[in-house]
C-alpha cells in the first residue's frame, strides 16, 4: 500500500521538477536581451530532449547502477523492464540530471553557440553529474560513505552545475561591451522582468517536488517539516536579499529579489530534512544575502554570468552543504560532521571545474564555442534559428537603439 | 495508512495553492500599465516571503492555537517540533493567508508604495485574517460555534481580502487620471493581456488546490463532488460573465470574462462540499454576472480598484456565503441557516474594513502611503525599484503616448 | 484505500490536465500575430466554460453511459449525485473532451469569428468527440470490442481534433495573405516565441497527467514506464524534429522544435502503456520528424493550418495508433492487431471529418464562419472584443508595418 502512495507521490514530484525546466526557460529567457531569448529557451528545451534520453541510455546506470569501488555504477544501462517503482525512481533521477545541465545555460546565454552547448549538456549528464551523484548518493559511493548529507542534491544538481557553468564562462568570455575598457561593469538588463518573476515563481513550486520527492518515503520522513522547511527557506532567502540591498543602500532589484528566494531554495536543499524551521529561515536568509553579495562580486571579478547562476547555485550548494553539517538536527555544531560536508562541497568543485574546464576547451577547439562576433551583435535567435522572439517589436527605436551600442 | 495519503495530498494542494501567487502576478502585472508592472509583481514575490515567515511566527498560532475565549488562538506561535501532519496544515494554511494579503495587492497598485504595501501585508497576516479565520475556522471560534459555514474561504480569505483592499484603495484615492472632473471614467487597460489570461487559468488550477486540500480528509469528503463543484463554478462563472456583456450589449472583453471565471470560483468557495452540481453551476453563474456588473458600479462610485479584485472577492465572498446557505445540500432554503451565513458576511467586513482602515491611514500618517505624483507618472518600476519590465521595448511611441496623458 | 489513493492521483492528474489548457493558449497566442492573440485565447478560456458545462450535462453520458448497441451512451446525462470515484472521472474525462476541442481553435485562428467557434465547440463535444469516445473506451463500444488499443486518446481526443481542425480550415480558406498568387507560402511569423515555449513546457507538463491519469489504476498498471514512455516520447520527438531539420538543411526553428516534441507525445499516448522505453523512443522520434515534414506537406497543399496542429495532432494521432499495434509488449508485429488499429483510425476520420465538415457549413450558411475582411486586416482583438493584447506597445512601427503588409 505504502508502495503506491509513494509511487504516486514521487510521480507528481516528478512532474514538479520537470516544470522547473519552464522555470529557468521564463528566468534565463527573460534575463537575456530579446534578440537572444530564443536561443537561451532552446537550449533548455532541446538540452532536456537530449538528456532525457541520454540518461536512460547512461547516466542513471553510472548514478545508480551497482558500485564499482565507490567511484562509479557499473550495470543498469538503458533498463529495458523495470517494475514501476524503479521506472519512477529513474524519471525522477533524470529530472535531476536536467536541472543540474540546464543551470550551466543561464550563465553562458547570450555568446554561446547552440550546437557546441547541446553537445556539452551531454557529456555534463552522461558523465560529470553521475559521477558526482553516485559519490555522494549511491548507497556504496565513497562519499556517501563517508557520512556527507546532501539531502536533495546541494552538490550534486546545484554545485556541479554552478562549477561547470563557472567553467563555461571562464573559457567563453564576457558577453561583448560587458566591461568597459577600463573594466567597469555596464549593465545588461533583461528584457522582460514579468517573465522573470514567474520563472522565479515555477521554480518555487518545483522545489515542492524537489525537495519533496527526495524523501525515501512518505512513512518514514517527515515530508510536512522538508516542505515547511523549504518554503521558509525560500521566503527567508527574499527577505535576505532585500535587507542586504536595503542596508547597503543599493535599489531593491526585482531580479535580485528572486535570485535571493531562489538561492534560500539552494541553500535548504541540502538539509531539508535535518534542520528546524528556526535554522532553515536562518539558512536561507544568510544565503539570499550571499547571493546578493557574491553576484556583485563575481562580476567584479570581470566574470560574466548573464543569470547569476554561479552566485545562486554555487555560493548556495556551497552554503546549504556547510549549514547542513552546521546545524543537523540533534547533532549541531559537529565539526567532524563540517569537515565531512566541505570535504563534499570540495570534491564537487575539484572535480566538475577541471572536467567541464576541459571539455568545454575541447569543444572550442575542435567545433568553436562562441558565436562570432558579428552573430552575437545581431543576436543568436536570427543566427542560430532564423526566428525572432517578438517579430513584431523588435525594431521598435529603443531595441534598434540597445543594439547600435552593442555593436 | 490514510494519513500517509492524506500527508501527500494536502502537499501537493499546498503545491498548487502556492502557485495562485503566481497567478495573482500575472493577472496584476497584466491589468497594470508596463511602467508598474514590475512593481506590483514584486509586491507579491516580497509580500510572499514576508508573510510565510510571519505566518509561522505569529499567524498560525492566532488562527489555529488553542481558543483563547473563541477570540484567537493562545499559543503555537513559531512552533519549532511539528508531527508530519501539522507542519503540513501550517504550510497549508500560510497559503491561505498569502493569498488573502494578496488580493489587496492588485486593487492598490499603480500608486501604493512598495514599503508601505509590504508594511500593511505583515499586519493583515499577523493580525486582521488570522482572527477572523479563528473565528470562523477554528473549531471553537464564535462563527464556527454559531454553525457558520465556510467550506474553504469565503470569509476568511476572498472577503477579508476584499474589505481589506476596498479600505486600501480608498484612503489611497484613485490613480492619476482614472476619472475626469467630470467624473467620467477613463479606461485605463492593462498592458500585457496574455499574461492575464494565463494568470486566470494559473488561478484556475490552484483552485483544484484551494478548494482540494479544504476537505478533512479523502476518506471522509467526497473529493470528486468538491472538484466537479469547483470547476463548474469556474466554468458557470465565465459564461454569466459573457451573458450578462452580451445581453446587455456590452463588448466580451477578456479581462472581464477572466474575472467572471475567477469570482465564480470564488462564490463556489464557500460551498463546494455542500452543493450538487446544478447548484453549483448556478452559484458560479450568478456569481460572475453579479461580478461584472459589479466591478462597473463600485467604479461608478469613483472608487478606482485597478483589477476589479472588491467586485470578484468581495461580491463572489459575499455571495459564495449565502449561496452556501441557501443551497445547503440537503437542507435548502432554510432561514437560519441563511441568516447565520449573512452574519458572518457582514462579521468579516465589520471586523477587516475599520481594522485596516485604521492600519492604512497609521502607516499614512507616520510613513506615507502613496507614491509622489511625479513617481506615480514616471511609473513605480523606475522609482522604487530601478528597473523597467521591458526595458528594449518601453520607449517606443505609444508607450510614450501613454505616458504623456497622464503626465 | 487503494480507492483513496486513486482518488487523489486522478484528482492531480486532472488539474494536470486542466492546464494544458494554458499550454494551448500560450503556443496558439504565441503563434498568432498580437492583433489576434486575444481572440484566439479567449476562443480558448470560454470554450473551457462551455464545454465543462456541456460535458456535465449531455457529453458524459454519451461517451461512458450504458452503451446503446455499442454506438452511444444512453443514461447518466446531468448527473447530480454521484459517488467521489465517479465524480472525479466524470471530471477527468471533461478535461479531454475540453482538449480534443482546443486543438480545433489553434488551426482555425485568425479569422473564425468567436461565436462561430463556440457553437462548434458546444457540437464537438456534446457529438462528435463523445461519439467516438464510446466507440473506442467504452466496455461496449464497438471498435473496444474489436481490440482496438488507445491508452489516452490517439483517436479521442487527437485524431478528432485535427480531423475537425482539417474541416475547420477547409471551409474557411486561409488567412488574408497567407498564400500568394502564385501559390507560394508566405511565412506569418508568430508574435511570441516565448510564449510559445511556455506553452510547450505547460503541454508537456500535462501530458504526466494526461497520459498518467489514464492508467486504471495504480494498483494494476505499470505507472512508472507510463510516465517514463511518456516523458522519452517528449523528448524523442524534439530530437526527430531536429534531426529532420539538421539533416535536410532547414533552419532549426523553435515553433517546429516544440511540435516536434509535442508530436512525440501524441504519438506516444496510445500504447504509452503498452511499449518500453525503446519503442517509445523510436515511436516519438519518427513521430517528431513525421510531424515537421508533415506541416510543410500540409502547407504545399494551400491548407493553413495557424499553428501545425493538424500535423501535430492528426499525423502524430494517426502514427501513435499504428505504432500502438506495431509494437505492443508481449505482441509486436501482430497484423492483425495492426489492422485493427488502422481501422480505428481511420473510423476517426470517416466520423469526424464529415461530421464536422457538414457543421461548419451549417454555421457558416446560417451564422457566418469568417470574419470580415476588414477585421481580419485590423485583427479580431480589436474588431470582436474591443480590447487588444499589448496597447503600450501596438502601434510601434515594425507592427504597424505588419499590418499594412496585409492591407
Amino acid at each position: 500500500m505504502n508502495e503506491l502512495i509513494n509511487l504516486a507521490w514521487v510521480g507528481i514530484c516528478t512532474a514538479l521538477v520537470f516544470f522547473m525546466q519552464a522555470g529557468f526557460a521564463l528566468v534565463e529567457g527573460g534575463l537575456a536581451r530579446a534578440k537572444n531569448s530564443v536561443n537561451v529557451i532552446m537550449k533548455i528545451y532541446l538540452g532536456t530532449c537530449f538528456i532525457g534520453v541520454g540518461f536512460w541510455l547512461v547516466g542513471y546506470g553510472v548514478a545508480f547502477g551497482p558500485s564499482v569501488g565507490g567511484l562509479f555504477g557499473g550495470a543498469g544501462y538503458a533498463p529495458m523492464e523495470l517494475p514501476a517503482t524503479q521506472a519512477m525512481s529513474l524519471l525522477y533521477q533524470m529530472m535531476f540530471a536536467t536541472t543540474a545541465v540546464t543551470i550551466v545555460s543561464g550563465a553562458v546565454a547570450e555568446r554561446m553557440r547552440y550546437g557546441a552547448y547541446l553537445f556539452f549538456a551531454v557529456l555534463m549528464s552522461l558523465l560529470i553529474y553521475p559521477v558526482y551523484a553516485h559519490w555522494s548518493w549511491n548507497a556504496d559511493g565513497w562519499l556517501k560513505q563517508l557520512g556527507f548529507v546532501d539531502f536533495a542534491g546541494d552538490g550534486a544538481v546545484h554545485s556541479i552545475g554552478a562549477w561547470c557553468a563557472l567553467a563555461g564562462v571562464m573559457v567563453l568570455g564576457p558577453r561583448l561591451g560587458r566591461f568597459s575598457k577600463k573594466g567597469e561593469v555596464r549593465e545588461i538588463p533583461g528584457h522582460n522582468l514579468p517573465m522573470v518573476a514567474l520563472g522565479g515563481f515555477v521554480l518555487w513550486l518545483g522545489w515542492f517536488g524537489f525537495n519533496g520527492g527526495s524523501i525515501s518515503g512518505l512513512e518514514s520522513a517527515n515530508l510536512g517539516t522538508v516542505l515547511l522547511n523549504t518554503y521558509l527557506g525560500a521566503c527567508a532567502g527574499g527577505i535576505g536579499a532585500l535587507a542586504f540591498m536595503k542596508l547597503t543602500g543599493r535599489p531593491v532589484l526585482m531580479s535580485a529579489s528572486v535570485n535571493g528566494s531562489l538561492c534560500g531554495l539552494v541553500a535548504i536543499t541540502g538539509g531539508a530534512a535535518t534542520l528546524n524551521p528556526l535554522t532553515a529561515t536562518l539558512v536561507g536568509m544568510i544565503g539570499g544575502a550571499l547571493c546578493t553579495w557574491g553576484a556583485e562580486k563575481i562580476r567584479s571579478w570581470r566574470i560574466d554570468d548573464a543569470v547569476d547562476a554561479i552566485a545562486v547555485h554555487g555560493i548556495g550548494g556551497v552554503w546549504g552543504l556547510i549549514a547542513t553539517g552546521l546545524f543537523y538536527q540533534g547533532d549541531m555544531f559537529n565539526g567532524q560532521r563540517v569537515l565531512v560536508q566541505a570535504l563534499g562541497a570540495f570534491i564537487a568543485f575539484a572535480w566538475a571545474f577541471p572536467m567541464a574546464y576541459a571539455c568545454f576547451k575541447l569543444i572550442d577547439r575542435f567545433a568553436g564555442l562562441r558565436a562570432p562576433t558579428l552573430n552575437e551583435q545581431r543576436g543568436l535567435d536570427y543566427t542560430e534559428h532564423h526566428e525572432i522572439a517578438y517579430p513584431e517589436f523588435q525594431d521598435s527605436p529603443a531595441q534598434l537603439r540597445m543594439e547600435a551600442r552593442d555593436a
